[in-house]
């Protein structure tokens, strides 16, 4: 029961001149369902990432980081839902290498130029024979205009397969970006999602993507949580395909650096906030904005204590405008010098709390009507400071349980 | 439904000479049930409390330390359920030494005298006038043998009483301990519990008295997990009564101090646990012990990781051995330097991991079994130094969503 979120509508998704998608039925866990997706870049494209900092990254995450890191340029991209590959070890490697091998053989290009990303059941032997074997498949499925395809070949407990896409003008010339991403749960990424792909044909020097990916994902992908649990293979991608024919970017400061920044923005918060919106038993969508902090790092620590405190969430879940508990949350953020008599608690546009103690003027039903909302922001002003930071969250229902409880059944 | 947890026998609750404990109906947020409980001390006992670190913390705590921090000698305790006086700014402040006032006239003591605890729903104004018109029926009530009594006076969403007893013998004088606490939801002590109460006829120097509640708080109380939501409310208060008649005690070295604090411990860490295995849905009692880490701080850490987690909870729920989120949450702990390569898991006696990879002798049916039971230890060796500690939790299940969704209601 995604909250306020559609399918995407494959003519809506810009192709990206440069970029090829394919997918196709590997039968990695399941058969007859869509589990393997390959992304293929024409020579010249660029790409950076920012991937988990779970200590137990999966073995495609540390395959990724190496292959970026060798410098050759990346040519395809292959991922496969129903395994994580990750918490096998040594042999996980063994087999996110053998797949990167298979497909640069195909291509006839060298294993460093391919990057793999893996999604599913972690500790259990990624199937890579199955996997090498669908792969040609996978390349004569291989379309530009394949990206609503690819968001629903890497779904895995979405409901709803997940694709932004915006088109813009840099220097009067076309530009366009879109992209996908996955997961409803084990979502609190840290420096970045599992998964998220954005592309754009927008010439850029390339030295500039590595920042620009970070910085897209410090305001999207790293500002949401479903459970609190950072994923072992949480990995964002970004590419770059220079086809647009736009003067080449220079500096992200630049006029033009910052119209492509606001456009890669936008489809950034778009797919992260969809992710929120698909949470697992999700029914309300939750921003959480603190600000009136001494930085911004404590803003967020707030912001995500009432994120994943889940009394606040269930009580979302209720409608039950139960408010302490999310002054609770603010107390135990861990700020040590906190002084609840100068905190204010808005619910939307109605004033809760005033200097930490409930607003005489708040009445229940103010409350009880934002939380029958499907969209609420809650706002604590901690009036110490002028930092503000923004998360976004939802609630935790039954069905929550439901389906963690049975996910591998 | 508690996990293998009895209500108490009255009558294997042993009363604390000097200590009469009352129990009434006040009416403070449902009318016939018990809600308030008094506490009354004979001239000459000691208390010494730890109190929560929520900086949200509950107008009753502040004035508990306000009235520890004097000097006077305590006198009475006083405990309403239904309502947390928190959250509720100055005008709790005056509502919570109101009661004080009240309970202190009747007593002919002075409110300094006269220690307040709340607990309930958030953010409500105290009701202190029907608090104050209750007290003469609880002190009518009071009696040394009403400890069985008092554990029902200050349930809230418990399902059973909890209370401990031990008696032992210390340099050939009987000795007794006699607890009770309470809490099921908002459970994540950050110094002590919402609420415990534990009492001894031990003479004791009385300046010991606060490390030793310390010590008590941190090795059983501060050791346990529900939700991971700490309460604004969490107090945990040490009494004694020096009725005994046994030698002072001066050193908690000494062995008749190594002697009072093994039973204290004892009553301490069955109270707290007995809190898990009330926990708010809980089905399963969970051991988290983290072994080999390089200080107790780190495997603080880990420990709390997995026992918050939403996902390893629900796997515990449906006895699922889903125990790659277990290895997730090890690596999202915080540990910057951890390496995976060194860590293994244990599930009771089966070694489901080494060296950060499925164990190859692993069986999912030996994983299955273990998931089975009521209770169940995760055991990780991080291997890499020689600190241990352990934490209590429980599963997350469907009822645990029905209660906090329902609370208010």
């Amino acid at each position: 029961m995604p909250v306020d979120l559609k399918p995407p509508v494959a003519e809506d998704l810009h192709p990206i001149a440069g970029l090829r998608i394919g997918v196709t039925e590997a039968g990695v866990r399941k058969a007859q369902r869509k589990d393997l997706t390959v992304f293929l870049l024409e020579e010249g494209a660029s790409v950076a990432g920012v991937f988990t900092q779970n200590r137990f990254c999966a073995a495609p995450v540390q395959v990724c980081r190496e292959h970026l890191a060798s410098g050759h340029p990346v040519r395809a991209m292959v991922v496969n839902t129903g395994n994580a590959n990750a918490g096998t070890g040594a042999d996980g490697l063994v087999r996110a290498r053998a797949t990167c091998i298979a497909l640069a053989r195909l291509l006839e290009v060298s294993p460093e130029q391919v990057l793999p990303f893996s999604t599913g059941v972690i500790m259990e032997p990624l199937p890579n024979d199955r996997i090498a074997a669908a792969l040609p498949a996978a390349l004569a499925d291989a379309q530009p205009a394949h990206w609503a395809r690819a968001a629903e070949g890497i779904m895995t407990t979405d409901t709803v397969p997940k694709a932004s896409s915006v088109r813009t003008t840099i220097g009067g010339v076309p530009v366009h970006a879109t992209g996908i991403s996955k997961g409803a749960g084990m979502i609190r990424p840290n420096m970045a999602t599992m998964l998220g792909f954005l592309a754009t044909d927008a010439c850029i020097a390339p030295e500039l993507l590595q920042p620009l990916v970070r910085e897209l994902a410090d305001a999207s992908f790293n500002r949401i949580t479903i459970d609190g649990d950072t994923s072992t293979n949480d990995s964002f991608v970004l590419v770059a395909t220079h086809k647009a024919g736009n003067a080449s970017i220079t500096s992200l400061d630049s006029p033009e650096g910052q119209a492509l920044k606001a456009a890669l923005m936008q489809v950034a918060q778009t797919l992260a906030q969809a992710i929120v919106r698909d949470g697992e038993g999700a029914t309300k969508f939750i921003t959480v904005r603190v600000e009136g902090g001494r930085t911004e790092a404590e803003c967020r620590q707030v912001a995500y204590a009432i994120a994943h405190s889940p009394l606040v969430k269930t009580a979302f879940y209720a409608s039950d405008p139960n408010l302490g508990r999310i002054l609770a949350a603010v107390g135990y953020a861990g700020i040590d010098d906190l002084d609840q008599g100068t905190i204010d608690l808005f619910l939307d546009d109605v004033h809760v709390a005033v200097n930490g103690g409930r607003n005489p003027a708040y009445r229940e039903e103010d409350g009880q009507r934002v939380m029958k909302q499907s969209e609420i922001t809650v706002r604590v002003a901690l009036g110490r400071g002028s930092a503000v930071q923004t998360v976004w969250t939802c609630d935790f229902s039954h069905d929550y349980v439901t389906i963690n409880a049975d996910y591998r059944s």
